[in-house]
């Protein structure tokens, strides 16, 4: 089986090296070449455009950072070179992108007319669950497209859920960033709180993470926010890019998510003052400007 | 060593329990008499008020509601037979209560002008871990009335840990449920957003409590709110008084809580639909009203 990869984000390269480890025959597309590299010196091909990796493909996997990428490096839609120009029929496409719903249902429509399938599969699980081939694959689309699938999900993810038609793995993927919102900036008030208070912070998360104010933040951001030092992770940047998601599919059945908006306020000055870069867990920041 | 125990709710009642299989001799008071039921069917004396309650004692443990409980159990005042009547000079309070870290130092100065130690015990981990004897005992007070209060603290909690001085584990606590504010209305938006979206949230929660966004709340309490039933736990309404005195010890450092005004902002509403007997998870009812 020929695979294509489009994408080497800090997410997308442990990904595709996996797959290259597991013994597929992998051709990978990057808009900045130099993310190749690692791929190349592992065995994959280097193709120049989106149209050329996915020539020979029998599936194609993507994961870039966001709807407009997605749209272009698909459709090619500003770019001609799109990889629907070289898409044989009856390929697939594996949306690991973290996208708007919306658009994984108008790229599926789109791909299905030149008899491509499409399922979303966006992760979580972040870069240690990327590397470890332990993320959790949110995925939505046709049951036979995933079972096609299946064998190189199972190679990236320890976790494989189907929650519906097209769009729902992305709306799955939603609510874990309403989720990672609330948990961690409650980590980061917290510890703002305690560190004014002149708590030893350290000794505050031992004694408080096995109990009900537990969480997967407070275990392994907590050390990261104490020490105002915030290596990737997850970008804040996208982070806020997926709670703009969230509130987007919230607004539209008319639902208010209040502590995710604040949370998204905060990313935002954040953002403002150039701290987008860092890990998500850099919401401990906004208690210091 | 003689005991006695002031306050036999959902928390006091098991603490209170696994003192007396411990094998220590306990007199108990509660205010309101029929709460000592099952205290004094396990081999308690029933005292008539905290003063007659800590006459024979030699460590008196209280855990009541909030800071005027505490107040007048110990100190008596609106109420002449407060247990500084009863007290023996030499003798221990430990105060589990959940109060404000101000009321624990006026509390502790006023004790030591009777000669009576005082530190504050707050605890966390709910009546599962009261129960099971397993929960986090957040300590402030003089190292050598900890030593005295330790081996009664072995059998409530399996972790003890020393923040400072008296008003510490107090101060403790309130980090403890502004993490447990913002993790529980984290997982309430989420759900709720799942519902709306129509996906499964079983299956969601499955996929996402092993990642990043997982949390005790999403995998102890995600039940109680997709089935919309909320058996305790620990009360909305204490959670909120806890809340009020975490707020209070940030304005005193000036500091804002932004999400935390907001989840408690959510939780006056559901106080005022008439929702505070419920457990905290109840946050999830603030999206149906």
């Amino acid at each position: 089986m020929n695979l294509a990869w489009i994408g080497l984000g800090a997410i997308g390269t442990p990904m595709a090296l996996n797959l290259l480890k597991a013994g597929y025959g992998l051709t990978v597309h990057n808009r900045t070449p130099g993310r190749c590299a690692p791929l190349q010196a592992a065995g994959a091909a280097v193709a120049p455009s989106p149209a050329a990796a996915a020539r020979q493909a029998d599936a194609l996997l993507i994961c870039v950072s966001d709807d407009a990428a997605a749209e272009a490096v698909l459709l090619g839609a500003p770019d001609p070179a799109g990889a629907v120009a070289g898409l044989r029929p009856g390929c697939l496409v594996i949306d690991c992108s973290t996208i708007g719903p919306a658009t994984s249902r108008r790229l599926a429509a789109a791909l299905a007319e030149r008899q491509v399938g499409y399922i979303d599969a966006p992760v979580t699980g972040g870069t240690e669950g990327a590397k470890a081939g332990t993320l959790s694959v949110l995925v939505g689309g046709d049951s036979q497209h995933l079972e096609r699938a299946r064998p190189l999900l199972e190679v990236i993810g320890g976790r494989i859920t189907h929650f519906g038609p097209v769009g729902s793995g992305q709306e799955a993927k939603a609510v874990n960033q309403v989720l990672v919102a609330g948990s961690y900036a409650a980590v980061a008030e917290a510890l703002q709180l305690a560190e004014r208070l002149g708590l030893d912070r350290h000794q505050v998360v031992e004694a408080l993470k096995g109990g009900a104010a537990g969480s997967w933040a407070l275990e392994h951001r907590s050390t990261q926010m104490i020490n105002d030092h915030y290596p990737l992770g997850f970008k804040l940047a996208l982070h806020r890019k997926d709670l703009g998601i969230a509130l987007e599919a919230a607004a539209a059945q008319h639902l208010e998510l209040p502590v995710t908006e604040q949370v998204a306020a905060m990313e935002d000055a954040l953002l403002a003052s150039g701290h987008g870069d860092l890990d998500v867990s850099a919401l401990a920041r906004w208690f210091r400007s």
